[in-house]
């Protein structure tokens, strides 16, 4: 457990591996979506490798917005999303296993008791013995080898640029707009901000006039941060300056009209200086 | 266990449960693919009832292709595909649950391990509370909502009715055509028809010359049925009086090229009287 706003410490994990030896298995979120916050992956293979665990890692929300290393980071699991950073529709699961995971499946003692996701059922599916498993989601595949060709066209490095860039212009143009950033600054995520929500604003209120008004969506918090956040997602297509400029405008004017104070002449002056227009 | 091409003895059903009780759940499968079997569902229904087992019914490859009726069986568990005789793409699966099924789930006493059909958790999704469990596939949601407005429009009735003729008529042509089918004719599927491959043909290669040559694709056997079988399916929108002739004449002429004396006129005669083309 850490705060709700700050990575994960590694000493807190490798204190608990070390309690619980032996370790099969270390778990990490790589872009944590409730919080916005961008977990170091290094040091958690680090204790993985240490206590020969296998390594876990969510990329749900990074894949194709901030540098996923599966192979750098030793990951023996590491799946995403196709709905996120890669702006296909939502619907299937990239996933990827290492040796050493498709070798821990293949010698576990108690079956998994789902059919659903047995991933040695789904092996034989894609490998050359191509035993049918299930009906494969065939839209969703056309859909994320589009997807793919256009992140592939526009470069991995640049899109990562382009996702920093775009993140970096929205959280410092919230700022200027007098708002707290939830998310602590050396581990925020571009692709998701947390905002705190202002005393005395009434967070769904905007949140659904955004929508209304501004054909605009943004989240509320979850667990401990619901009613105390607001996430606002700059993923895949839609993380554009346009968009940075608009959402700081729109977002801007209905806090002034609910009573709060936003500067928004220095939002958007602070977001262009970011975004070098 | 029934023999593969018949459907499961209500006496056989009503054995087992006796044996073994008390019963949980009884589970089967209404329209049976590999085998291309119609299950009748009533008296198994009747057996649930007696043995007050929950009653569990995969209606993959009816549901929208022959009566379904969840009410009348009192099924406690139903579901279904997309991509069967509702053609929409594949990636979904329709399911309703009885009010005793969902007290059930409530009352388990071990959790079930899997989070990714956790129907408990499920259920929060749809229900007034709207608790977030996973992001929705949200174009297949509108593939299948556009899918069901085809159906209503066709009319359930008439669709039956479509799938039953259209089903039929190739039944009869690919008899005439000198095939023996493997299902019993008192419970053979429409949707889905089972044909032995003769002796002496090559199965895979007919299946890959259709394939290749009139852009058809047909099934092989699997399980006890490999290298036995072709199963041939005539669902949703491709079940139409003009496949069934294309069909009949594209696989009689590559039954003949291949060296089985394939009556194709008589096929194509048979199967247009049941047209009434």
């Amino acid at each position: 457990d850490a705060e709700w706003g700050t990575a994960i410490e590694p000493e807190a994990i490798r204190a608990i591996a070390k309690k619980t030896q032996p370790v099969k298995l270390i778990a990490i979120v790589h872009a944590e979506t409730s919080t916005g916050v961008q977990q170091p992956i290094e040091p958690v293979s680090e204790i993985a490798k240490e206590f020969g665990a296998l390594l876990l890692i969510d990329c749900v929300t990074s894949l194709g917005g901030i540098p996923v290393k599966a192979d750098e980071w030793e990951a023996d699991i590491l799946y995403s999303g196709t709905q996120k950073c890669l702006s296909a529709p939502p619907g299937a699961s990239p996933i990827t296993l290492s040796e050493k995971a498709v070798q821990a499946l293949s010698e576990r003692k108690t079956l998994p008791n789902t059919w659903y996701l047995d991933l040695q059922k789904l092996e034989a599916y894609w490998d050359n013995r191509r035993a049918y498993h299930h009906t494969s989601p065939i839209s969703m595949l056309y859909a994320l080898h589009r997807a793919l060709a256009i992140t592939l066209t526009e470069g991995l490095e640049n899109r990562w640029q382009r996702h920093e860039r775009n993140g970096k212009a929205l959280q410092k143009g919230l700022e200027a707009l007098g708002l707290v950033l939830h998310a602590k600054e050396a581990v925020r995520l571009p692709v998701l901000t947390t905002v705190r929500i202002p005393e005395a604003v009434d967070g769904d209120l905007i949140k659904s006039e955004l929508l209304a008004n501004f054909s605009t969506e943004i989240a509320g918090g979850l667990g401990n941060l619901k009613g105390k956040i607001w996430r606002v997602g700059l993923m895949g297509e839609s993380s554009t300056a346009d968009n940075v400029l608009f959402f700081l405008s729109a977002f801007g004017l209905l806090l002034r009209k609910h009573g709060f104070k936003a500067d928004v002449t220095a939002a958007l002056e602070s977001a262009a200086e970011t975004l070098n227009v």
